[in-house]
Parts: structure tokens; sequence; C-alpha cells
């Protein structure tokens, strides 16, 4: 079955991973599947939130938002609404949550990293680019730690990458752009180590129920795309 | 291996699920899981949201909120701060989207039912008590309307249930208490129709990565206690 | 002239005081006047707010709220709102104020109680059954302080009971239920000490103004209604 | 007992009503109490809120603030903190039930009277200060449509006025300034009609709870307070 | 050409100021422009804002706010909208600088003084009307600091005042009353010191863009208008 | 006197304008001013505000905001404090003003362009640079517009750019980089046509008051850069 762009049911879409995109950041990445564009900065401070403080272990959090015009239509800005909505905060914490799974808090000592993840342009799959350029900076951030003797031993105990998988008439593809997102009757986000390993899981029937069967499909083809998706990170990082 | 309560592996706390616990909404169940307790309250109203007019389709979301004293250490009111937090929208929306999974909106008609799930008592799994009970009182506001000859024809296509599964010291296990939540590596919310298929599936590693083999494990167990949990649906609703 | 219920004008609805109805909250009760059924939890901690730090005075204050569908049609929420209504701010600052009558502040030494009075179901009189259930959480809570050998003397000095009074049809009536709450001409909340002093006495006419002898007759029935309710807390705690 | 600043205890604060503060309200009034100094500004517009649209009848209401230094130590702007207090909502609320105590809604016809009462100097009594003036903002804002034969009859079916009453080392007082109602052990404020009918009584133990004879000497010296009040406002209308 | 209220092209409106407006304030003034009258209420506090604090200097900032019936229509409150408007931002702001470029730091010591300048009527250059009001007080709040041995040496580096400029039908006008600024074409306020030296100069073109002879010309105008109330506040603190 | 960058007194900074590079929007442009880097997007919609309807006439307004990361330190999100601070909505609206004065509302039509300008990178001047290239993405909407036929006549009646200007050591300097702005003694914002008349000053003392030979000189050297503006922005357009 033909994709809506041409590809494969199993294929990526274009991934770049622009490092160093900012001149002020610790780490920033310009991210891009496809059409969606987000800009991950990594913002390193020292110390760490108050109910962290003198335990001796560093922190990771992220914050997750869209430009008024990175979609078709434009969206009001949340700082106009005065409130940050539920969809936002959602995704925010799953980044964060992400990037937590690879560090090891006692190496990272009492120093916080905080990843700004910006949508410039969105066309399906801003969480997934997110936290697959989130990675890369928080890596710049933590060499950029490294490099001024601010670290006792290494707090990156692997890489994360993450993808959207979904099934699309039947058919399970990988990497969804925004107008297969709108026609799925399910959808997942996979967030997996560089070994395989899983961070999340997190499925939603937007259509029918699915079966186990469905499932299993969904997360060979998505641990496929983020073993593809590590070595991009790695190049870029290299 | 023995579980705090004295529960095996696979073992559903004590459920109970009262219905008609107020008076005046339309649906209304107190559901129990062990020492977790849920207010339950479903209000229908004619019509449909704004951006839903005119389409003949009906609308079922529901809002999710802790009662400041149901956990061990008091927490500040939503309303004294004036937001809302993340966890409290992210599982708003996990339970209107599971309802929702088993309605049939153009058999509601432009009728909306809003479930209320405030949570009186917390010791773990509040989200998957407050989506068990839910359906419920669903059930119970689609025979309101049903009884008033307001409907076209049979708006629920299914029932749904949900359980938490998580991975304690290398053992699944089903159904966490809140100290077992906290202990969990890896943490599992299921939303299951009664048919045994999957709506939701949000699996997150707390501690250390997991594997194809523990997922599948996890699924296993989750949905087998979710079947049970049909089963005391089932009973309550007869 | 017979009420709505059968009562006679001088007569209270069942009342239970429900003790213990959580197992977290230092003090709880579950009051009901009627079909009205209000949550009272009493969180102690140690320390007092900033502005009485090393005052070596304690502090006692209450948080009144009411559920979405507590009432016949359902409202909104004030988390959801981002702000809370001029009612809810005024019916805590009097259960506060209340409470606050009956302790004597250096007894506590430097701990808080907060009660949390959040209505599950509401059919008038809400403030006076969250100020006699609250009574009753305060003293399980002032139990728990000094079963931990944590008061210096006693902090209670008395105990306080709430009830309304109204004039419907020219007669004066006790413990008012919202259908006679919505057609009293007057409506008066008295809150009233164990031995029969004021402490807070509310009158407002809602349509012609009232005289003195109408005032006298609602300050009679409603002292003699509140002696009532103080039997009964009694009860409730011995 | 000599007072504070030399008055007997049943007499008011020099009281001036500065009728016309204001060039474009509809009615305004520049209340003191001694040092107190509230603008009452009556603005009318055609029309009422929405959930009274369509009834015939007109509206009245209040909203009551103060200046951040009308008191001796500067406060904080609600607009700044974003929010309203209790205190400033259980004020608002209470001007605007006082004033509509004496309005013939249907004499109104649809148009609204807001009374905007703000404290530009506070030293005690500012909320019935506040009713006081306001009363004779609201009655020029009514000749105001009066004269431009925009009501159908007389909307006014009496005066209203406020003052406080409080028991100080044992003495009953009446008008407190704020020093006074700092050391006061029992505070009342009443609001009261031109012939001597309550509106509100709304007694408050600061200190010790009061007795019936106690209560009986406030309700007495308020009432002579407020039929003082009345006729200033009749010579100030006049 | 005659303007609207009589005055000559290059004529201020009567201007007063009444310093001790109010009790409490360490300086109060009311300011009046014609028929705008703005309240100017200085507070003076120990101590500095926090990121100032050891710094040995001291702040002085400003709060702008019109009461909601200062103009001919009826405003909304900012506390009960819950935020406050860019306009209001932007006046706080400029009272803020306007009125820093006047003072030593150094001199002033780890002290705050906060102007809070509050609009009881509104016809016109109420920004103006309250930098030139709130410069008086300010001077008297520098006083009430001297007087208490509170300063190292004086403050206080000069005067401030302000007034508006503006074009219509082709004439440029000084200090213009609402009606007037309502139909300029630019519209200018100028900041001045007391020895003729320009603190601020905002021109906007509400319609046909300006050039440089019209700048000009605005310049001279504005100037000469401030140290004529240069002098009105050398007048009134002497 | 040489520049930090090793510019001449009167010389841009080097400037990008960058069209279309969002898929999205109507009209998008990434302007850089040296390091500093703005994404202005225009957005056309059917209609206007409420306030305007039935006129006839168009709208044309702006939002500008920073990443929390387009500085060298991050900043909060405005979202998150859950409230927009006063130097954003100046900014917003200067923005906006300036794009109006070249806007014939009637030959807009009932149609509004919302200019969003988001910094993703900061370095001095950012207003300024959002102005200019906001002019480049509202021509662009306008073309948009003019293509599909929704226009009567040409809405452009000019162009509009700006630059920053300041005194730095006593010389006056052209697009203050953001270490040079932090020095400057006096610092002016100027809005000018394409024909060199002038549409905003905002010049500012921010050390010692400025004489208005210092304004002169600055007014020219503005000037002559905003002419410099318009043929890149001619340019870019062609």
């Amino acid at each position: 079955m033909a994709r809506i762009d041409g590809r494969s049911a199993d294929q990526l879409r274009p991934v770049t991973l622009t490092r160093q995109w900012l001149d002020h950041a610790e780490g920033s990445v310009l991210v891009e599947f496809g059409r969606t564009r987000v800009l991950c900065a990594a913002s390193v401070t020292e110390g760490v939130p108050r109910w962290r403080k003198g335990s001796g272990l560093g922190w990771v959090s992220a914050e997750y938002a869209m430009l008024p015009r990175s979609t078709n239509t434009r969206s009001d800005r949340e700082s106009v609404k005065g409130r940050i909505g539920g969809r936002t905060h959602e995704i925010s914490r799953l980044i964060g949550r992400s990037l937590r799974a690879v560090i090891d808090y006692k190496a990272l000592g009492e120093n916080t990293i905080l990843l700004d993840c910006d949508v410039l342009q969105a066309d399906g799959g801003t969480r997934t680019a997110a936290i697959t350029g989130a990675y890369v900076a928080l890596a710049d951030a933590v060499s950029w730690l490294r490099d001024r003797k601010l670290l006792k031993s290494e707090p990156l105990t692997g890489s994360v990458s993450a993808v959207s998988v979904g099934i699309i008439d039947g058919t399970p593809m990988l990497d969804l752009c925004y107008e297969e997102d709108v026609r799925a009757e399910t959808d997942m986000n996979l967030v997996i180590t560089g070994e395989g390993k899983f961070i999340e899981v997190q499925g939603t029937a937007e259509g029918a129920p699915f079966d186990r069967a469905e499932l299993d499909s969904l997360l060979e083809l998505g641990t496929a795309g983020c073993l593809e998706l590590t070595k991009l990170q790695q190049e870029a990082l290299s």
C-alpha cells in the first residue's frame, strides 16, 4: 500500500539533527522528521529544585510547547490563555521521564538540565521528534559539563529515541505524518533505549479497540524505527 | 512471593461498585479497589459542546480530581492554586478517551454525558478504579436517557474496565496498592474492553527499561484482571 | 404548618456523624443533615504559617468546596475555572473562624490543623453541617496530638455546632432543606458553643426586611437546635 | 469610658456624604466616616446579565475594593496578585445584597446599576460606610433614569444604611474606628432600612463568645446609629 | 484655532497638586490636570527587592491603575479579569523609569519607595499627570526618610514632570484632554527634568506618519509645558 | 571608536530576511539582525474581532514572545507563569501599531492578519527586527489575499521598518547588539516608513537625561538605518 508521501510502511521520514543551532544554550538541536521541525535547547544550571537539595543527586526535566502558527490553523498562545493545556502538560512530562530514564542522577551531581522543546512546525510526531532531538541536546549539555570538569562520572547510562506507529486501513505504519495520524485507527508512541529496551509504551485506540496481534506488530515496527533513529543520533554526535 | 497485603501476584484487591450513591446524578457509583475509593458521577445534559453542534453526534468526557486529604499527606487544592496540574489533566483525558471508545456518538444523539471522578481516598490505582467505576455510572446514565426515550438506538457498544500492573523485584503483579506502586520498576495501566481488546496501553519504566518478555507478561496479567473486573461490572449492573 | 418532609417547625433533619471515614486523616467525619452529606477531614501539620512563626501559638483554618455534582444541576469545578468563587471563600472563612473560637492557640503550640470540608451531596445547610462535622474531626485531631504527647495542655476550650433557621410563609423554621431555603424570606445561620453562647450570627433578608420580633424568634429556634447538635456531637465523640 | 477619639459610646464619627464627586458616573458619592473615605460610583447600563434577560426585571450589584495604600501598611493589588481575596468577595456580595433589599426589580425594568465602592482611605467601618454612601449614589442613579423617563414606576422601596458596633472591654460601642475594631471582643455589622428593619445582621465573636444580653445591646445601639445615618442620607439627597 | 475648552494651543489645563491627601502614606498627592484626577501615594519600606539585596542600593517603582468608573464608560476591574492589561503594564513601567531617572540609588540606601498612581477620574493625560504628581509624592517620601535620619545623602538628583502634546487638524497642541486625544493625528508624551533634559520621548502616529518638522514643533511645545509644571511642583513643595 | 564587533557607528549588523520559512503560514519570514533571530508568521483569517464586525474594515495585530532559551540565561515561560509580562505586552502592542500605520483597513475588508513574532535567539534589537521582518510577512499575506481575489483594492499604503539607536560613551550608534544595549546611556527605537516619516519614536534615558542635540543626532542616525532596511525589504520581496 502506497503512503501519502510515497514511503513504504516501515520507512521513516527524512530525519535531520542539526546541532548548535543556538549560540547561548549548553546544547541545542534543530530536529526535523520530514516537515516536523522542533528546536531543542538544553539549559544547565547549578543546583537542583528545592525538594531535592542536599541529596547529591541531579535533575533533568523538559518543557514542550508549540508556536502558535506551527500548525495549519493558528492556535492561541497558552501564555495569552493564562494556562497550559492538558496535551502540553502530558508531552512535557513524557519527554522529561524519557530522558531521566538514561540519566544517573548521582553522576550528574547537584546540577539541573532543562530541555526546552519548541515546535516551530508541526506535521505529526512532534513529541517523538522532540524526544529524539532532546537526547542529542542533552548529550551536548553533558559534554559541556564534562569539559568544565563539573561531573563526578558519566551521567548518561544509554541513549533514547522515540517514534510513532499506527494502524491505517489495517496496515501498521511507521512514523506517521499529520494526515496519517488523523486517519489512524490505532496510534502508538514508543520510547526506546539504544539497546532496544522500552522506556514508554503508549498505545491508544482512536477507532476500534485493537487486539494483541496488532499490538505486537506495532511494537516490532516501532522498535526497528527507533534503532534507526539511534544510529542517526550516534552519527550526529560523532 | 508474598505481597504486602497477603494477595497473590495475580489477585485483585477487594472491589466494590456501589450504584446510586448520590441522589441527584443521572448515574453514580462509589467504586472501591481496596482502600482506594472514587466517587463517579455521570451528568447528562441536552446538547453538545459548541464545536460539535448540529452534527447529530453526542459527546462523553470526564474530569478527575483528588480531595486534598485523599492522600497520606495533604495536597493543596488545585482551585486554590488556580491551575490544574499535569497529572490531573492527563488522567481526565485518559478516562474520557477510554469511555468514548465504547460509545456510538450517533446513537447517543446530541446529548453530553460528563463523568466526574473524585478520589475520596487514594491507595494506588485511582485512575483504573475511576475508569472501572465510571463505566458503570455511564451505563446508568445511558439507561436514564433510554428510560426517557431520548435515544435513537443503543449508544453503548461494549464495556470498559482498567487495571494497573507492575514489576516489583522482578515479579509481575496485578492491581498495585500505593506502597507497591512506589516500589515498582515498571508500571503499566491497561484499559480493556469486555471482550479483551485494548483501548489504552500505557507502560512506563520507572527504574530500568523493560524488555519485550516483561512487557508480554504484564499484558497477560492485566488482561486477565480486566476480565475479572468486567464480571464485577456486569454483576453490579444486573 | 406541615413541612415538605413532614418535620415540625423546630425539628432537625436526621443527623449522623460517622467518625474515621478516612484512613489517612488525623480526624475525619462524614456528617449528614438529611440528604446533605459533607466529608470533613482534619490534617495536622507541625509548624504554623509564616506570619505566626516563633509565636508559640498554633493555628486552625478550613477550606470548603462542593463536588461538581453534589447539586441538582452540575456546577463547573473552581479548579477548572481557575478561581475560587465568593461564596466558597466566604464559607471557608466562616468555618475557620467558628472553630478558632473554641481553640486555645497557646495550648495547641506551633501546630496547624486544617479542616477540609468537601460537600459530597448538597440539600441545604452545607455550611452548618460542615461546621458541626468539622468540630468532631477537629476534636479527633486534637486527640491524635494528645496521644502523641504533642500538646502542652488542652487546646479545646469548648464545642461548637451550627444550624440554619429561616422564616417561610411567616413561620420560623429550623434546619432548612434546599427547597425551603429557596422559599425563605429570611435566612439565618447561627454558630453556637456547647454552652449556648454565640460565635456567629448571620441573618439576611432574602425578601422583605425583618423586624426585631422575628429576629428574636429565629435566635431562640436556632439556639435550641444547636444544643441538640451538641448532644449528638458528644455522643459521637464518646 | 472615654473612647480613643473622645466620642461617647453611642456616638457616630463625623459623617459626610459628598454627591457628584465624579463627572462621568450616573451617581457618585464620596462618603466619609471619620478618616474612612470611600468613593461610591453608580454606573447605569441598559440591559441585564445574561441569566436575567427577557425577564423584564432589573439588576443591582456592587464591587468593593481597597486602594493599596488606603491602609496603614501597603497591601498588594488584587489585580497584580491575579485573584480577588475572600474578604473583598464577601464585602462586595454584602453591599449588593443590601442595596437589592430596597429595589423593586420590576419598576427598574431591564436596567442594571453597578455600584463601585473604592476605599481611598481605611480607618475601620469601610463596608458600612460603603453601603451608606452607595445608597445615596444609587438614589442619584435612579433619579438619572427617572429624569430620562426610563422607569416604569419608582424602583426604590426604601432606604438603607449600615454601621458597625462592637464590645470593647465589656462596653458596647457604635461605629468602631480601626484601633477599636482590632481591640473589640465582638464585632457586628448591621444593615438596616430607613424604617429600622433588619436587612443584614452579621455578628462575630472575635474573642470570647457573646451571650444574648450582649447581642441585644448591640442590636439596639446599631439600630439607633443607622437611623441617624438615614437622616444624613435624607439631608444629602434633599 | 480655538480649543474645545477655550485654551490656546500652548496652554496647560488648570493644574493643582494637593499634598498630604492621605493620612497613612509617607507621601501623597492628589494631582489634577483639568478634570483628570490622579491619587499618588508613596510607600516607603525598609529593604529592597530580592535581586537587589546586599547591594547597598535603593529602589523606586510605580503601579498605575484606573478606577472602573474613572472613565466615561465603566471598564471591568483588572482584579476581576484576573490579569493586568498591556496598557496598565506599559504606564506603570513608564512612571517607574521616569522617577528612577532622578534618583541616586546609593544615597537612598537599601530602601524602597513604591508609588501608587490611581486614576480617580480620567480626561486625557492620566500618565503625564501621574508622573507629575508622583514626583511630588516621591519628594515628600524622601523628606520623610530624611526627617528620620534614614538617608546617607540626598537621593533626589533633580525633578521630573510630564505632559502630552499632539497634532490636531495640523496644529500642535499642549496637554490634550480626552476629546482632543481621540482626534489627534499624532500623540506624544514627554518626560522632562526640571532642567529641560529628556527622560522619555514617546511619539506615535495615530493617523498619518509625521515628519521631522512636526516632531520638532511637538518637542518644543512639550518642553515649555514641562517647565511650567516644574514651577508648579516647586510651589507645591515649598 | 571601534565597536565590539568591529562595525562603524552608523553600520547595521548583517541583515537577512528569509521568506517562506514555514509551510503553513500565509506569510512567514525568518529575520536576522546579526545573531538576533526572529520568526515572523502572518496568519490570515476571514472576519474581524467582535468590536469591529459589520464595519467593512479589516484588522492587523501582533503577538511577540521569546523562547525561554533565546537569551543567555534561560527565562521562565510566560505560559508556565500564567501571565504575560509588561515588556511582552508593550512590544506586541508596538509591533501591531507599527504595521497598522501602513494598512488601509477599508481595502483589506473584513479580514484579520495576525503577526506572530517569536524570538528564537536574542542579541539586542529583537523588537526592531520583529517589525522589520513582520512587514515582509505581512506583505506576503496581503499577496496571498490578492492572489485569491479577496481584496477590494491595495491595503498596503507603504512599508515600515525599525531600528534601535543609542548613545554609548557619548557616541551615537546604530543597531545596538545586547552588550551595547546594556551599556547605552540613552536608548531609542525608531519605526519609520519607507518614505522616511515617523511612525514611532521611543527614546529613554537609561543613565543621564539627554539633551536636544543628542536627540537630533539619534533621529538622523536611525532614519538613515531604516532607509537601508527598507531597501533590504524591497530586495527580499522582489
